[in-house]
């Protein structure tokens, strides 16, 4: 770093404010529950650093379960009911009572199977409208895949992740629907009746922008619609509340702040009540109430097992398992962090630590980088932020290279943005203070080489 | 096993026997690739053995790409690639050029995305057709989703594994068509300008019939509809030949025969001159022309990867990759069962076998089993037999489980289907002799067992 120059000097009074904050940190202690180097990793966001359990349980999973036991560990070990046991795993990390998770799939398969599961919602309420007012007109419940005469229309993000669109594009037109593309803030606005179901981003994936999931959610229900949220970017970081909210579905990742390992298998919620209703687009085998009776006509079984399609993942399924491990405090029951529902890390205490790396990130940025060089796209309110700061930044895929060359990993999305997710769990403050230095260097140095 | 009374006493001709065909059998070097203990294992066409490289690649994927390199290993450990990379190492096994087949993803969904494709192409067709004629009445390509006027029928195998037929009827009932179930046998009658496509297992993976793929291939063509094959039960086993006989669509999975572990990704094929019309219910964001510019509007890549849905599974996918070395013979090209392309295990050389293990089967069954106890479902014909044999048997599931007690592992299908699986690879001809024996023996105990 020596042939840099630097444009503002290190701040001692940051870095000591670091020391202070770590040593603070009740959730200091869980960093050595994961794999990392000396670099400050942030792009958790991205795919989440491996936990130190995975290795020795997935060489069990391998050897003994599939080498040994072979096909019997579809009993014995648990494999057939993996996808349900580790929904209820993640449920309480985003406020869900058990039995509502199922985990399988990639998110973009999810969100196709909520979306469609959404629409005949809204047309089986509006079957049982027309019949409670006496106009049923005969056609039955399965019309609402041919027709679309009654709510005829599917909001989504137009700021998603790119997937989410996509497939609900392919969801409108499966159902005979019409997408209307529109942001978080103009969805109420834009609810109706003709409204059947409403596909929205919890956070933001480029601003790191959290909309606010109790209000859209209640002015969907207003407007008698469904609402299906994808979580990828707050399960984990933050409080979700589904339960509490009254979500109708929800679809999430687990390889970013669930840390479960490369393209591991995403879940889908499904409100308890409404499992009954869920009339999957996707009815795989192992759904299927008797799978192995082999019957040739499909009848769905209970729960939110509904939701599954096909033969598990086992290797990343079980993998994702013993990732979850990190939200227990070993033999710490009741400790530090814990919310006395055995010794598990609340929710509520990584939300108070992933807010204050921001907070303290945001001020790093503002003491270290030079004046104007950067706009950061997140919300300085509390209320909108998730846990990633995106910074607006002309030649942020140079940038970006450089800080990764000098061991600060975030990521860069097109076209111009710089963005930095924190971990709460394995990222520090001492980590922020370096990341927002190491960036005021190079952005100083890059101004120098212009002038030059 | 003393406590057992023999109706046929062992047969030492065919023991002799088995040494003599294991001693020629120029697979045999390929057992070692694989962990097996003393136990006969037929149930690889349930869950295939685990390859003995699989753990050591396994644990580099996780320490070393997912826990050092993390976000670096999409580009720098070929992750973003791997779901062509594999399906093109899965290709010559069923008979297909490379830059047909991308893995990911369940059989279930696969087959979903093949049926619907299927549909649109023959809706495509139509239109082309009506076009040529004069006669397009401007509903334009998407009519087909909600219209039904054209081709208005799927036809499905009514002996399939249930998921297909699951499957198949959300596919009819999503794009506003008639599923109608019906025999392998019967289809070529079936077959009308109604058909817009046809859903077909290679091998029943009950009975082990093999069909006459390229017979109900061509009838399905000359109605002028598209097929999609179902290989869960053949590839790996026997020669399937897609490319040869024009295939349109196919799917399988690879944990059978493949041997790619509990519930490792599916596949999809789609003959490279149908590409360009290969229109996915399932559009995710990988299978985008320009996938990390994000685009709000989807535009399909070219090529197999249009079959892409999701971030793919990694840890299962390269553990996948990496059990398809067993095909590969190492550093001796040209050698034993090579096929002069690099040095291939060759799927002719595989399929030798299995007929061998499976007449041999059928010999020692015949030999030490007791007169009418069983009866075999699978037929004798080479032409129409897979890599398993069923035994029908009164008390399949009791027979079963003792077997297994005495190490000899095949599978029960409900209600009397007695399932053995024949892995050419790893299953000697000593091993079905024992099988045999074993069963003749239990069965034999059991009669007396009934009588007193």
């Amino acid at each position: 770093m020596s042939e840099l120059i630097e444009s503002k000097p290190a701040d001692a009074g940051l870095a000591a404010e670091a020391r202070k904050l770590d040593a603070a940190d009740e959730l200091a202690g869980l960093r050595t529950r994961f794999v990392l180097d000396d670099a400050v990793y942030l792009d958790g966001n991205s795919l989440g650093a491996l936990p130190v359990s995975v290795p020795g349980r997935l060489a069990d999973v391998v050897y003994r379960e599939w080498g040994e036991l072979r096909i019997r560990s579809w009993d014995e070990s648990g494999w057939w009911t993996a996808p349900e046991r580790i929904g209820d795993r993640i449920a309480p990390l985003v406020g869900a009572a058990p039995g509502q998770i199922v985990v399988g799939d990639s998110t973009s398969v999810n969100v196709f199977k909520a979306l469609v599961a959404a629409v005949r919602m809204a047309d089986a309420d509006a079957d049982a409208d027309a019949g409670a007012n006496g106009t049923v007109d005969g056609t039955g419940a399965g019309a609402g895949d041919a027709g679309g005469r009654r709510r005829d229309e599917i909001l989504v993000d137009a700021t998603t992740f790119p997937t989410d669109g996509y497939i609900a594009e392919s969801a409108a037109r499966m159902t005979g629907r019409t997408l209307r593309p529109v942001t978080p803030s103009e969805v109420p606005a834009a609810l109706s009746d003709r409204t059947a179901a409403v596909l929205l981003n919890h956070v933001d994936y480029r601003t790191g922008r959290l909309h606010d999931l109790p209000a859209l959610t209640a002015a969907v229900h207003r407007a008698g619609a469904r609402v299906v949220w994808d979580l990828c970017h707050s399960a984990g970081a933050l409080p979700v509340g589904l339960d509490e909210h009254g979500v109708d579905l929800a679809v999430g990742c687990t390889y970013k702040y669930l840390n479960g390992g490369p393209g591991s298998p995403a879940y889908l919620y499904v409100r308890h009540d409404l499992q009954p209703r869920f009339d999957s687009p996707l009815p795989g085998w192992t759904s299927h109430a008797d799978p192995f009776a082999m019957h040739p006509a499909y009848e769905p079984t209970t729960g939110a097992r509904r939701g599954r399609v096909g033969t598990p993942d086992i290797l990343s399924m079980l993998a994702l398992e013993t990732a979850l491990d990190v939200w227990q405090w070993g033999g710490a029951p009741g400790g530090a962090g814990g919310d006395g529902d055995g010794d598990r890390v609340t929710i509520e205490s990584v939300r108070a630590k992933s807010l204050a790396l921001t907070d303290f990130f945001l001020r790093c940025v503002a003491t270290y980088v030079p004046e104007g060089r950067v706009e950061s796209l997140t919300p300085t309110a509390h209320a909108e932020r998730g846990s990633q700061v995106a910074l607006r930044c002309d030649d942020a895929g140079d940038v970006m290279k450089r800080l990764i060359h000098q061991g600060v990993v975030g990521d860069f999305r097109h076209p111009d943005v710089l963005r930095f997710g924190f971990t709460p769990l394995y990222v520090s403050f001492a980590d922020v203070e370096r990341a927002a230095r190491v960036l005021g260097e190079t952005l100083g140095s890059l101004g120098q080489v212009r002038r030059s």
